[in-house]
């Protein structure tokens, strides 16, 4: 049994991170599956699904470390191509990819107390996005 | 229902970026599926797979982080071992994983239009390679 | 068809590498199931899984490089949200992420001859880890 949905949410681009584990529990607990996996998935090249403690001091840490390694500042090839600024959001999606995929049992993912799925925005603007939720499973 | 087949094509290693979204698209099309979810995976420990805009810029801006990041140059402990010279092909292939799953709905891969499914090559030499394709999905 | 079962093993955290592909093997052939997927998902934010040719001069060179990238003995805000030292674990397993896919055929995961499926511990501690394993199958 596959059912698809989606979250819906506004993003602050640059790094913006936002808990998704409720919205995917509740996608679950909807279904009425009790054991299978559920896969969140970005459409877009600019954002990308992990999982994280999601607690402020780690966001901080979190958006030190992409600006450290891909900085936004600096100049990309991309930037020739279409005049877009986004570059480092492209080269940091690529990395982190858009797909996540969390096994669930009795109605509940199998992730740890401290284990958030957390969807990561590095476009360079404000955004609308809507990330698909799939669930695979057995009622 | 579940269905596996192939992707064959031939690399140029170095970093060498294949756009496979047309080749996933058409193996939907193919098992006559409607909803589900596409997994792309590469046998080899010298390669990934990820989704980026496919475009020159970003292609070269990939190539370079890598480069950066991961030298092809430098020594590593691997080249010991077995005389190898890509050390640098396993760190990043280790790095990118060799998994992604994209879900779908009526036939159509839930990609965004500017985001492409591509298989990276690492390897510091031209290679032939089959990556696996497989469907799980409902008719 | 779907089930779901653990890996148990004991880490030494440090960029410890574990090979588990033996034991995923293990589990699809008591299954029963001749073709799917095997989900290996590690419940858990300081640990991830991934591909490797595992043999000892790669497990330096990934030790060396996620060092290099996200050193041990650094600051990070994590530190003063919990009085953790752990701050480094978190940011790399956020970044290798805790999820692996591997399609099978024949009873036989379809990875390469010099590619295993590896979990890599990034806590400052030893810790006993437990991995869950999902299979999506026919028989």
């Amino acid at each position: 049994m596959i059912q698809t949905s989606s979250i819906e949410l506004s993003s602050e681009g640059h790094c913006d991170i936002h808990d998704i584990t409720s919205n995917l529990q509740r996608a679950i607990r909807e279904s009425g599956l009790t054991r299978g996996q559920v896969l969140a998935f970005v459409p877009g090249s600019t954002a990308g699904i992990t999982t994280v403690e999601f607690e402020p001091g780690l966001v901080r840490d979190l958006k030190e470390f992409f600006e450290r390694l891909i900085p936004e500042g600096e100049d990309y090839h991309h930037h020739q191509t279409w005049g877009d600024d986004n570059g480092s959001s492209h080269v940091r999606a690529a990395m982190l990819k858009p797909s996540l995929t969390i096994p669930f049992e009795k109605g509940q993912m199998l992730t740890g107390t401290w284990q958030q799925v957390v969807f990561v925005d590095f476009d360079t603007r404000p955004r609308d996005r809507s990330i698909v939720v799939q669930l695979i499973g057995e009622t």
